[in-house]
């Protein structure tokens, strides 16, 4: 597939990349785990692979002190046990089959899933993973147990012969509450519930939080955090410290006299959920499926120009790519592989 | 990385299908080629690969009389070629290095390109394509050269030694209007402008259109369309005969007493720049990045419940998966490999 391999295999500056590219500052990358290492270290963070899906990038988290994996799908985890990176790694999901887990269990994998409901528990069971965690609902509208169900579901685990490690909750809605002390104070309340259900089920695990709330969440003893190592336009909203260490090298490919240039990076190289990629020299108008069309009244463009584009979620633009080249200004020094893409 | 192919690698119904997958149904594709290739027979369609990026769908094309293609990638023009599907492939887009195509071109395939400005012209010539369209803007703020500059750029390319085929220009900015009539009228006023265009240019082809404006754009012999073999929830909107033939199946994983059910397909599953995908039998709530919280309002749910989510646009959702299974009812009658990805 990767079908600009056959040209260039190993560019040495910018300016040799294919477009479009997924490019990484490195310096910028190290700045922001090291910010994330020395407020939560080792194993009070476990990075969530989801926002990155890159078995080289996880190995770079690992190798200073983050052992501990949380994922989001089957593929996922597939991938970190082939590339040997890490240990113990938390499925912080439900699926409806496990067999391909239970097979990597077998082999010595220490693989936990979340669980929150005893059809999930059977198939848990059924498919032979041996360790879990009572996946809890924290308010927002997606997976987790009723806090008050999960004692009963943690019993249901241990009588199936199953460990029980304690509980998860994703405060998911609350990442983005603008102001700190109140998005503290909610954050609060969400975990409450968590804990409520913590001393129902227990074990030694509360795990939560993420990006937006790894400096607020005081409840959990690991956070579930990964858009912090690369950043995108929403996340730099928030007063957190990381900082954009991604952006979507493109060529301007056609310019027009009446005030606009087109670069060759579109919908199919960006997440478009959170909304439009920035252009940090000017106005991005709209993207089609490989443009984007950018407002040359502030800074003129001409064609084979090259412009770096802010992703606005990074999780979703991450999965559109096969590769990450990571740069240090304007020479590439590595490239790492997106190798944890689909199920 | 096709890792969900261990387990079941032909599944012969739905329920055996990995998920989150893409589904075709068979009779629903069958009948909107049947409605195109009636409006639009043989050459006076040129199908446009980047809906759909598979070389199978395109054969299915080729096959009943569409031999002609565009493209909006070099990897989509290179996969065709690999493949053998169809002869006289048009680069439907501007790039600063045609190399990889001058190499097809040397080996006999029949590769023409979108030129807009003199750089593109240059960069052609050196990349040793021979066929140009000359690419004309005719309202959409994207690619394409003042109509009053296409003559002139014709001239450059003849006497540069390459062959000039005629004009393209591609009203993208008219295919929503939804009154028939009003679209009409804009469609007529932008080709108006490729037909001014085209006198000065000369040779056969005038390209433009697509699926909204294929029944309305009488102007252009020959029709730039793809999304209308699989459909989305957008185009499904104007009063176009093609009907949704997409959609993603997916998994309830989770379901709360509170009055929502969550489905692993998410933000990686769909492209969103056109929003939510759709439920039939219910809202869909909001996507995250590998669920959707659908409101069991209306119809319940239960963990292992299987539904079909409807894209709301085509294009960037295909990029996001490795393949189509093609369905017939609950039958899995084959699958086409989405091999035109990346650039």
């Amino acid at each position: 597939m990767a079908n600009y391999h056959r040209l260039m295999v190993h560019p040495s500056t910018i300016d040799q990349l294919p477009t479009p590219a997924l490019v990484v500052e490195r310096s910028v990358f190290d700045r922001n785990l090291a910010l994330m290492v020395e407020a939560r270290p080792g194993d009070t963070l476990r990075p969530h692979v989801k926002a990155f899906k890159s078995t080289a990038l996880a190995r770079e988290m690992a190798a200073i002190g983050h052992q501990r994996f949380c994922t989001a799908t089957i593929a996922e985890i597939e991938g970190m046990v082939a590339a040997g990176v890490g240990h113990d790694l938390l499925l912080a999901n439900e699926t409806l089959d496990y067999r391909r887990l239970g097979v990597l269990v077998e082999q010595g994998a220490d693989i936990t899933v979340a669980v929150d409901s005893d059809a999930v528990l059977a198939a848990v069971v059924a498919g032979g993973v041996r360790r879990v965690l009572i996946d809890v609902e924290v308010g927002l509208p997606r997976c987790g147990c009723d806090p008050a169900d999960a004692g009963r579901l943690a019993d249901a685990a241990r009588a199936a012969g199953l460990e029980v490690r304690g509980v998860m909750g994703y405060e998911g809605h609350l990442m983005m509450v603008p102001d700190r002390d109140r998005r503290r104070d909610k954050v609060e309340a969400a975990m409450e519930l968590l804990l409520d259900a913590h001393r129902d089920v227990g074990g030694d695990i509360v795990s939560g939080g993420g990006t937006g709330t790894y400096a607020v969440n005081e409840w959990v003893n690991e956070i579930q955090a990964g858009s912090y190592c690369l950043m995108d336009t929403q996340y730099a909203t928030l007063e957190v410290p990381f900082e954009i260490a991604l952006s979507v090298l493109a060529d301007v490919v056609s310019v027009s006299a009446k005030g606009w240039a087109v670069t060759n990076a579109g919908l199919k190289s960006f997440g478009m959920d959170h909304g439009n990629p920035t252009w940090p020299d000017g106005e991005l108008r709209f993207c089609s499926d490989e443009h984007s069309t950018l407002s040359t009244d502030v800074t003129p463009l001409r064609v084979g120009d090259r412009v770096r584009l802010l992703p606005a979620h990074v999780d979703p633009t991450i999965a559109k790519h096969e590769r990450l080249w990571v740069v240090d200004g304007d020479h590439v020094i590595d490239q790492w592989p997106i190798d944890l893409r689909y199920w």
